[in-house]
């Protein structure tokens, strides 16, 4: 199943002001989960993404059943929805220098060590910098010159993993996303990559979280990001250093994931602080980041001084 | 005014299991919001501590109120009373290498520069790392043999802040509380903190979290921190070497805070890694972190392999 967060109030309304609701994506169209409950008479059923993952695998299938029968009045075509972040995590963890070639790469051109980390190297973006495909990615000249992507398989956690091994990890995982590890690469702090990676809009997430029954096999796909259209980053999951289980148990020895946390699985090579001369992104870029199977997360980048 | 999160459960629930409570402690006493309002007849006050940070003066102002007539049924025995953590914060900012003496044994006993940072040195927390006074900090010698305490002044976020000026910082915090930032320091990752620092526990909060009225210098507070009793950490806010206001509109030039948000502001020098010998926590110690005019923030290390 395809499910993606919509708005329903116009473009420029302040985001706490939006009514936001689930959608599921179905045959070049987008089904409306509530209006779908409404139909089939069908109470309890979240209508938010995050309360659907938390309220377990039998809500899930209840709207499985109720997909087979769609009314128009629960339709709504794909260019009349706005789409938001799939949901608000409770927490992100980004994953650094999880494909071999990125750590050559980001060696030569940044800080970090040339050697392959031999644990998972781990970090946090806050909540506030989660944004949906389709909304801005904020450039503000006056804090960076260094705006930088990174294109990555995000993991949504559907059930909380304390100290699970690696075999158990895949029972934890609801579904499968992309997410955009935007850094402000001038605005590391003695190292620190939290306020570089962290600020608003610097986690675009989306389009849409695909459940794991339909991403079969997430250790073998395809992603690649453009900028303008131009390709700047392609690989294959199947090259990150350590795999999502191994993630998940890592994480897990010692942080509890709770559903709806999102593992930002790492970015290959290809970022701009790489590129000779080092490329940036500026206001007027769009910028497209792509998971076979999962969608386009697409972005253009404004000036927000 | 003075207000804490308690259960009313008998230790050992789980957590989802607990139902909390807020209360102001007053006059040696716990008073329980919800009791209080109940025997006014008020209804809409919120009973939790981010709904009412989140509902905004008028609601302090309310139950301020209603305090000028406590009746015996809304009153607690403070020992009769379990504390937990004062709220879920949506993001905890911790802030590294903030105190003068604490950046020179940092750059002698860990990995970090001898020289001061000339910008606020930022990592996050989860809010999965959060308990409360009281409670275990879990000790997993799989995991660490190097966890290492820091006591500091915790500022919690009252109104919404989005590039903020030094000037305007103080009418965005709600309030003070004490932070311990636990550390396990062998679990830097490609010196990232956010997993040596995020650990289930690592963030001890509390006891209370007391209004700004009441914190009428918080850049003059003596904060110290002992273990077993025997005195580790003693300085001021006075040391600090970014101030709140400074950290504050650093913070949101790039990223909004929120309400109930907290900024952890640093630790003094006095940390484990940083004694000759080395020194860490082991299952069985007792740490307190004090904060003049805040209270005492206690938790037991105990073993949890």
């Amino acid at each position: 199943m395809r499910l993606i967060t919509y708005a329903t109030t116009a473009a420029g309304t302040p985001p706490e002001g939006e009514r936001l609701r689930l959608g599921v994506e179905a045959d070049g169209r987008v089904v409306d989960v509530a209006d779908l409950a409404a139909h089939h008479g069908t109470t309890g059923l979240p209508t938010d993404l995050l309360g659907l993952i938390q309220a377990g695998p039998q809500a899930l299938e209840t709207l499985r059943g109720l997909l087979a029968d769609v009314p128009a009045s629960a339709t709504r075509a794909p260019d009349a929805v706005a789409l938001r972040a799939p949901l608000r995590p409770g927490k992100v963890i980004g994953v650094g220098l999880n494909y071999v070639e990125h750590v050559a790469e980001s060696s030569r051109s940044l800080d970090t060590a040339k050697e392959l980390p031999d644990r998972p190297v781990l970090f946090g973006k806050p909540a506030t910098a989660v944004t949906g495909s389709g909304q801005p990615i904020l450039h503000n000249g006056d804090l960076t010159r260094q705006l930088d992507w990174e294109c990555e398989l995000a993991v949504v956690i559907g059930r909380k993993a304390f100290r699970v091994s690696e075999e158990d990890a895949w029972g934890h995982i609801f579904g499968y996303s992309i997410m955009n590890d935007i850094s402000a690469r001038d605005q590391r702090r003695s190292g620190q990559w939290f306020f570089s990676k962290g600020q608003d809009s610097y986690c675009p997430f989306g389009p849409a979280v695909v459940t794991a029954d339909e991403v079969p096999e997430p250790l073998n796909l395809d992603l690649s990001l453009t900028v303008n259209g131009e390709i700047r980053q392609k690989s294959n999951t199947r090259h990150m250093l350590f795999a999502i289980p191994r993630l998940i148990a890592d994480i897990s020895s010692g942080m509890t994931l709770e559903p709806g946390d999102v593992i930002s699985t790492g970015s290959p090579s290809g970022v701009g602080a790489a590129m000779v001369p080092p490329q940036f992104l500026v206001p007027g870029d769009v910028v497209e980041a792509t998971v076979q199977g999962i969608g386009t997360l697409t972005n253009p980048v404004v000036d927000a001084r």
